[in-house]
């Protein structure tokens, strides 16, 4: 999983940047790509700062475009570790969508 | 919100508590308390907790008890802080259901 954000997709993935890059990122989706929906993934750590894009999104910055969450998903994901060693990670994919 | 369990409560609220005991506390809501629904409740950087837990216990302690995730909410509450100022924090509801 990358960090970066595909030109093509509505997907908004959040690492480590600056907090307000990923509430940015999904506002520009909504209001400059016109997109109806938003999913924004995280897994591990990530997963309290993905709620909280979608919570500061809704809240601050999208009051003139109503948007909702529409869905949330949780689960996991089995990776080997730097130690060849498999380990689970929650995931999370949270969809808003305008109203 | 308090982090202890009310015996006649289907809620698990996740704090700072080692993470197996809240592992714990939701088989045993199924397996001793017989509940069909179990709530997982957390704010802020315990979210990611939350999200662990309900995999954890998904995955590793309840195939014979069948659950799955049955809802997932977002949201985020406004509280005071120790300064007086009104901040908001996110929110997550995880319900787990037997099948």
């Amino acid at each position: 999983m990358t960090e970066s954000i595909d030109k093509d997709s509505n997907v908004v993935y959040i690492g480590d940047k600056p907090f307000m890059n990923y509430v940015t990122s999904v506002v520009m989706q909504f209001v400059t790509k016109k997109r109806d929906e938003v999913v924004i993934k995280a897994r591990g750590r990530f997963i309290t700062r993905a709620v909280d894009v979608a919570e500061t999104a809704k809240i601050r910055f999208l009051n003139n475009v109503k948007v909702k969450v529409s869905n949330v998903e949780i689960g996991s994901e089995e990776f080997e570790n730097k130690e060849g060693k498999k380990v689970n990670v929650s995931i999370i994919e949270i969809t808003l969508k305008k109203e």
